[in-house]
């Protein structure tokens, strides 16, 4: 036995499935938790621990990584039935992972430190193919002491732990920004990408040229590959920006502050959901022109 | 004497005056127009020859490269008093590098050709430093009679010559493209980082985080150091992108096709330079947010 401590992972979904798995490889006893069954087995099978529920994930643990889809859920699983946050040793860590509004993040912060726990603000940037490389960039915040106790867990599941702040808060307030940029980026080339194939130029040109111009973007380099193959399954869904782009704007407006270009874009996500397209890859945007315009789109080899 | 054709080069400005000043050190024979004499004498001793007009510049080339700032300004230097397009030798190619309407571009071929003149549509990406040092990007479409005659010229004012087609318009259609993203990208960083200001969270930080993450753009990188240094003095101007999203929104308007993220962009420009910014950093899109929110931006040293 090593003298590493006993982590829980609340959530296994294509982040979290990576960042237990990661845990394990790196020695950690992982108890791991999730809804899903079949889920909670294979991760038995792959070295870890299955919990039936949160608390049954964290008791006694000295960290517990959160990583559900939203602040609801984030929620749910710390202060509901079965929550882990009576569980957790004293003096543990909570790292929440789910992109949350910042003002969420920050109240999350000290309800957990009225109960004696730490708590590091950790989103994630990087996708569920980093994660189950323990490759993730995490945009993060919180008391040096929680750094102390987490600090291999978190070389474990990242390659770049940015610490910007001592308080929860400031890590959900940058991922908040990276957002923005993210989704509005997505939209944009959607926009982009439709007018060009309406005005006739070939996609996978236009692709190979922006590319390697001034009009990139990490989002178009990405994404765009996945319209030009016809390729909606979703590796990251139209919902995720409906949610995300949401945080944003119920934030700028919280600070009296317009955000007209992502209340835009927002408004392209929830058009793209309202085709029924939520579950889908969030290049589905571009689906949004096609209805309205007609547009040929490349389909699928 | 070198065997190399005469060129001339209509617009000496900031990427014109690269532009010619690199076929002078390609050893080409170059005249140099300019409506400002002091840019003249400033090309005539850098090796140049001085030209008072167009057609006095174009006098028998095989090469005119126009390097103006819109579609009037290039019709105006070819077929206006004193233009280009009847000085041109017979059979010699125009190179239209401003950023046009691609159906202007495509027009305008037609026009070139009932004089017995080739033409390459070839909008440049790569901004004035990269113009001096002869490393522009083209994104150019012609026919390849213009190239065989051009090609040596090309490759001494860009290292990257995207051939999109055989006919004028293509080039036009794709930097339309490019731009789109371009000025969705520059209002969007301009958004992104008023509002992280607002929200606390430390511009400089929030640069380096989001320049390495998923919300990171080819223009969020090479323009939010302006916002950060306090540094407004034009790189690239406001009304640039006043002129340039007008291009794109007219274009997908004659195309009955819907851009709403360009054309919000545009109007955030426009802001822009209704508040004065318009010869200003195209950054300045900050101000829009500034004089309505009272953001406090980083100051200049």
């Amino acid at each position: 036995m090593s003298g590493k401590p006993t982590i829980a992972v609340i959530g296994l979904g294509a982040m979290g499935y990576g960042i237990a798995a990661s845990l394990v490889r790196a020695g950690f006893a992982v108890r791991g938790c999730d809804v899903r069954a079949e889920v909670r087995e294979r991760f038995a099978r792959a070295g870890g621990t299955a919990a039936a529920t949160p608390a049954e994930a964290a008791r006694g643990a000295e960290i517990a990584i959160v990583v559900v889809v939203n602040a609801a859920q984030t929620d749910a699983v710390l202060f509901g039935d079965g929550g882990a946050a009576s569980a957790i040793a004293p003096g543990g860590v909570v790292i929440a992972s789910a992109t949350v509004p910042p003002e969420y993040a920050e109240s999350l912060g000290h309800r957990l430190a009225e109960r004696g726990l730490l708590m590091i603000d950790a989103p994630t940037s990087g996708g569920p193919a980093r994660s189950a490389e323990g490759q993730l960039t995490l945009m993060s915040s919180g008391a040096p002491a929680a750094y102390a106790k987490a600090e291999a867990a978190l070389t474990a599941i990242a390659t770049k732990v940015y610490r910007l702040g001592d308080a929860p808060g400031i890590g959900s307030k940058v991922k908040m920004i990276n957002q923005l940029l993210a989704g509005v980026h997505i939209a944009a080339a959607c926009e982009a990408m439709a007018l060009g194939i309406r005005a006739g130029v070939d996609p996978n040109t236009l692709y190979e040229v922006i590319s390697n111009s001034a009009g990139s973007s990490w989002m178009f380099q990405n994404r765009v590959p996945h319209i030009l193959a016809g390729d909606y399954s979703p590796l990251s869904a139209v919902n995720i920006f409906v949610k995300d782009l949401g945080i944003v704007a119920d934030s700028a407006r919280a600070l009296t502050f317009p955000v007209p270009l992502t209340a835009l874009a927002h408004q392209l996500f929830l058009m793209a959901a309202s085709q029924g397209h939520g579950g889908a890859d969030d290049t589905s945007v571009i689906k949004v022109y096609q209805a309205l315009a007609g547009l040929e789109l490349p389909a699928k080899a």
